[in-house]
């Protein structure tokens, strides 16, 4: 049985939706057990009733989303259901937590509660980002954690995602791309020709080269690695142009008459189109170098999104995503 | 008469878009008079005649598009007709000049044969871009010049954006906005915070305050600030978005009867969206920071793109963007 500590409390729509994403996964998975940590008071309108595999402990106090400080909100706040959830897995009860609350807040949460896996400098946040081929997707880090980081760190954070899209996307060998302003050797700042050099000497990573961010729907490699500020701004930057694009899209669309009944036809095709770019469907992002599975859904997690970083949690802990990562911090110490 | 020198064989389409550029813009502009420099040889299939404002300079030699050494490049190619035309702004007989050529060389070329404007420390690229709303456009510096700067040369380069947004874009009080991973004041690198206390105290900047990119295509503020790095990998996400929802919306368009039938009834309008992305239609990125005007016109521009970047070079000139630029460098000595 695996045992999964969820954060019944954080995100824009909680506890409703994460309740009725935890019943999903419960029906969808019968290896798992999970533990809500949350206000029965609030919770109690969504429950179903027992569930052999259900269970539910009392937490006090919820961080809000965008917490200004983060460590002070998780060291004064011990009874909230985030700290009450990574606590679980500190203890070693549970094997995995769960939260769709505030990001800084979880991560600090995570360094605190948690720890840092041995060996590893410095975590990272790592979304699986949709590509223009429905098939494939692509593994960005570092989406947030860490805005200036050393060369080394990032090659850890490249050994975790490498470990990542082979046992949980099941990617056979799995290429790192470094973002970077151009695909030539040498371009970008000292700390990308740092990391690239770093990179093409490391056995465990399989590393492609330069990426520019031009490819970023159709990117060359399975692994887009950068910093925490570029990477954030460059996920940010799809964000915003798909957001900009489907209005421009809406209002060329709708001009003149052959547009207009264009429109009516394609909705439906549209719909589909944008679904596949819904924070709310792509899942959780795993906080990588912490000493336990950490999976950070969308704060705006419907039901679908929080079941899917349920299923995510539960399958990086049947890979053994962490041990797998510790052998070769091992290797790489003894070499 | 505003005379204008224009390097006659840099770019994708060079000569033959260049030259159509300029007789484009000699038809549309009585008050300007161009000197291209290029290959006879190669132009010649393209003239249309004697003209009274048009004059051509033989030069030799190309510098190559993605020229890896660009700074030997131009040291070595004096008689190319990027570097003559660069020479004719030094020399003071001509106000301004145009090129689609490579862009690190043309940098190179602008410090070596323009020279830095007094005061100012670095330069950046500044490309005006389109977003969502068809009337309104933004200012991105510096689109890579710069891949490392420090705080006060990137100050430096929003005073040149203000005066231009003013003077060229027609902005009454044109707003600084500094990209970052989030809007709360403090957020980002130190790099990141430090120029934001800069913005904050200079009299000659209206500063909005931090912009996140996922707002890029409604940006909040009419210029966005960041490093050549930063701002680079913002850019190329922007294009490699627009181009991997292209092919998605393709994708999904056709897909089942009714959206066949909304494609067909669709595609002049999602030919008009396209080519408000389209790069050949946007004209041309100025190069802050020199003593003269400098306009780099896309690569891959064709006779409307370059006729563009002509048309922005005179407006330039008109207004005395330079000159509005030296004056608030003076105030800045002074207090």
């Amino acid at each position: 049985m695996i045992h999964i500590a969820v954060d019944g409390m954080g995100g824009d729509y909680a506890p409703k939706e994460q309740i009725e994403g935890v019943y999903q996964a419960l029906k969808a998975f019968e290896d798992i057990h999970i533990t809500v940590y949350g206000e029965y008071e609030k919770m109690a309108p969504f429950l179903k009733g027992d569930h052999p595999r259900l269970e539910f402990v009392e937490s006090h106090g919820v961080i809000p989303m965008g917490e200004k400080d983060p460590v002070g909100a998780i060291r004064s706040n011990r009874k909230s259901s985030m700290a009450m959830a990574l606590k679980a897995v500190k203890d070693g009860t549970h094997a995995a937590c769960v939260s769709s609350g505030a990001t800084q807040a979880l991560i600090a949460g995570g360094h605190i509660l948690i720890g840092r896996m041995k060996g590893i400098k410095r975590t990272a946040i790592a979304p699986v980002l949709p590509t223009a081929d429905p098939t494939k997707q692509f593994i960005l880090i570092d989406s947030g954690a860490n805005v200036e980081i050393k060369a080394e760190h990032m090659v850890q954070q490249a050994y975790f995602a490498t470990v990542y899209a082979r046992e949980v996307l099941g990617v056979e060998d799995p290429t790192v791309g470094l973002i970077n302003i151009g695909t030539e050797e040498g371009k970008g700042r000292l700390l990308d020709t740092q990391v690239a050099s770093l990179l093409k000497t490391h056995d465990a990573i399989n590393f492609y080269g330069n990426v520019e961010p031009k490819d970023v729907l159709m990117p060359p490699s399975d692994i887009l690695l950068s910093d925490g500020f570029t990477a954030n701004i460059l996920m940010k930057t799809i964000e915003g142009t798909a957001k900009g694009m489907s209005t421009i899209l809406k209002a060329e669309l709708s001009r003149g008459i052959l547009g207009k009944i264009g429109l009516v036809l394609s909705l439906g095709n549209l719909k589909r189109f944008k679904k596949r770019l819904d924070p709310a469907e792509i899942g959780g992002a795993m906080i990588y170098g912490l000493d336990g599975v950490l999976i950070k859904a969308q704060g705006s997690s419907k039901a679908t999104g929080f079941f899917n970083g349920i299923r995510q949690a539960r399958y990086v802990v049947k890979q053994d995503v962490l041990g797998k990562v510790k052998e070769i911090i091992e290797a790489e110490k003894v070499s």
